[in-house]
């Protein structure tokens, strides 16, 4: 039985160490239907090759921005989140060159933090994980941090080393393809007339649609991306007896409802923070709302670059925090990226 | 929120008017993989691109008609029926040109009819369809009428005008497939004997086979082709908290299920008619059967034309509607084609 | 209604009969998707195009053992197995010939044995079927033995001629794909550092993980591989009213499942024997163990093949039979098959 990966607990980390996750995986169009029967996104930049080449200057079918990230993120879950107790949040996320249709997708991690909880039985670990297309094209990096169990309790507490990360990545430094040509993009096709300049700060949009969950929907998309976390397959994994939902298949379905009044959005540069704030389970209906945090020009004089909060949830359009600064309970995801647009 | 798309109303539409609907959608045999898995067709000519070519003359993979149907279909529904209460009907559908792997779908659609109902508060439009391949190859037309909610109960009537449909397309003006060659059509490959000749009008075929629905499956099909409607995917969308299974996913279950009987019906011409008679919901389990309406010959030797009446039903072979002329309440669906066999 | 084909019945077979199935079915990187998206397999082999080709020499996206096993069974089930009563057991599985993206497989089956049995209402009929790549490249051929209805108890019994099947494939009968070349192979991409030699003859591994089934994930899986069994899809065809999960099913998952410590096992070679001892239906929850059996060199330096048995089970691993011999009811799967390792 030694022979298994029963995964990692508090004491295996400490900072500095580099973990090389297993399975390369191509990535190609056959997951690019799988992504679309999954979450119907309509974003012209990924649904139509000739909206993106020669409409868009980017050639080759491209792989969703997300696609990547599941992939890189899910190549992680062996060495890192299998003994989670919880996925804490994520920062400092920057996409920084856009997957092919054959590309191959490996990823490894460093481990940039360690503090033991006060209880003694868990701790939490940074961790940064770099994607690489190919042999070594860097794809995505992005930091999450994980509480973690503690093998013994009795084991002595590490020095606690607590990692100071941007609070938001700086829109001068974000990647925009280097061919990306929208000179003469073509709004119509896009579905939306709103350019990078028509939104305002503090503007909220309501994404109107709801989405019911199934068992089976997140469960083939955390196969598709080679996600083992046993709490999303095996119902005897978790006292109540319910498979929880991959929190990546929220990001997904409340990007791809984004779409309406969104529709635009059509790369995502960064990703500057983001919060899994309540479990979602089969039966549960999924909104989404975005309010905009900022904007920036970029490098380039057709693409202007919008700070977005994207909030899944149950509940209402704008509510997001009760009075003592908790997530409302209905709030199911707060993501904080940065979105590439028109200008 | 004004930057949301929450549907047109009756009031929105007039006769003339254009919808040029949004994102273009590039289709490829990752859409076959899924079509496959929902479905599980057996028609061997989007089987095995060998029966296709050289078998049949029609080189590189071949896209399913239906996924052409349904990829057109779809980008109308955010233009079209996102406030519809019913769609009613179809007609005059025809393909003009195989979609191939690789080709990118666009579609608009013209309101030719405008009819305000009795009620005053609904009125139903008719509207015609068309689908191009790549910038401007036509590959489908077709016409549907739709009951739509009006905005205002209070706001005038406009002059009801009703198109003036052909009961069905004529088969002398049948699209085939230029290079289509069926001169040594493989039959043990395509899994039946039967030729053209050797159907019957007024011979009433059960495709034996049943397929209990589940909600993960025709979700999946809707996000595929894009179709947004509320009803399909948000359990609060509905008073009785089901999802309505979306319309398309009928129409290609029964499709799949008439290869039992019809193997070599291969390629789909015309759409004469079509109903969805009743609603389906996940635990429903679909039958179905087809009576052969009519029979005619084409301008390629080898190609004969038979249309067919295909009905999914929960209920017995041969049995469609009450002696009051109304559909009987198990009928789910009458559609009503013109598919081209070997002769 | 005499068009569709109702399955044969046991009077129907004979020693010798030759059954050509139909519809060839091409295989791509959309069915490769999808075999992702059901079971989430992790070996690099299959998962990563650049570990394949240059790190194995195998060129050209390869389908995975199983996908080409599914797709010869699939289309034997309509000639073969649509009045079974149950899949008695497989025997002398060889694996012939990779089969790449793109290739059509086709299949033919031979009876090579038939046994009334002592009720007079049923017989078993022992089959071996072959599976071609193209027009002619044998890739794998198994025998599989099926109790099957009689259309008629009162008809005489057969000639009871049971062939004599060998109890394991010899190993220096494997096929070895004649580029393979592991000389540089990469066991930090691969996920685990065993090679074969460090495998022991009876040694057993706990693959650890679960999965919960769904009646929507089965179905695809059934269809993909245009297997169109009835019990699968439909909940009338049985009297629980449940949809009986395509055994196929559960042999993917376990062979999935068991990269947690087989995680080398890149290449099935020969499938010795199997049965499924047990039904299996939605709501069940699967895991995983494996027995090593056996232990050969092969003809290519690098490469040793591994005897496994592969159980899939709700039960404890390394429980396999009661005292009488029977298998214990928490049983699914017993599969005996050669994989392919690293040396």
């Amino acid at each position: 039985m030694s022979k298994t990966n029963a995964g990692y607990f508090f004491e295996d980390y400490h900072v500095g160490q580099i973990l090389h996750h297993a399975t390369p995986r191509t990535l190609h169009t056959g997951d690019v239907a799988m992504y679309q029967a999954l979450y119907g996104p309509r974003f012209a930049l990924q649904s139509s090759w000739d909206f993106a080449c020669p409409g868009s200057g980017l050639c080759n079918p491209i792989i969703d921005d997300l696609i990547t990230f599941h992939t890189v993120f899910g190549k992680s879950v062996p060495d890192i989140s299998l003994n989670a107790v919880a996925n804490l949040g994520y920062g400092e996320g920057r996409f920084l060159h856009r997957v092919e249709s054959g590309d191959t997708v490996h990823s490894w991690s460093e481990i940039i933090g360690v503090k033991e909880n006060s209880s003694g039985k868990t701790g939490i670990i940074w961790v940064r994980t770099k994607g690489f297309a190919n042999s070594d094209t860097p794809v995505l990096e992005y930091v999450r941090w994980v509480m973690v169990r503690k093998r013994d309790v009795s084991s002595p507490a590490p020095e606690a080393i607590v990692p100071d990360l941007a609070k938001v990545v700086a829109p001068e430094t974000l990647h925009i393809p280097e061919t990306l040509d929208w000179s003469a993009y073509n709004f119509t096709q896009a579905g939306e007339p709103h350019r990078w300049g028509d939104y305002q700060i503090g503007e909220i949009i309501d994404h109107v649609d709801g989405v019911t969950l199934t068992d089976a929907e997140h469960m083939m998309a955390a196969r598709l991306w080679q996600n083992t976390a046993k709490v999303h397959f095996d119902v005897t994994a978790r006292a109540d007896g319910r498979r929880l939902i991959y929190g990546g298949h929220i990001i997904s379905l409340a990007r791809a409802l984004s779409f309406n009044g969104l529709a635009n959005a059509q790369l995502i540069a960064a990703i500057n923070a983001g919060s899994h704030a309540a479990p979602a389970y089969a039966g549960d209906t999924i909104r989404a709302w975005s309010e905009v945090l900022d904007t920036a020009e970029t490098t380039n004089p057709h693409v202007g670059a919008l700070r977005l909060r994207l909030v899944a949830t149950k509940g209402e359009p704008g509510a997001l925090r009760s009075e003592d600064g908790k997530y409302l309970p209905e709030v199911f995801l707060d993501l904080d990226y940065w979105a590439l647009f028109p200008r």
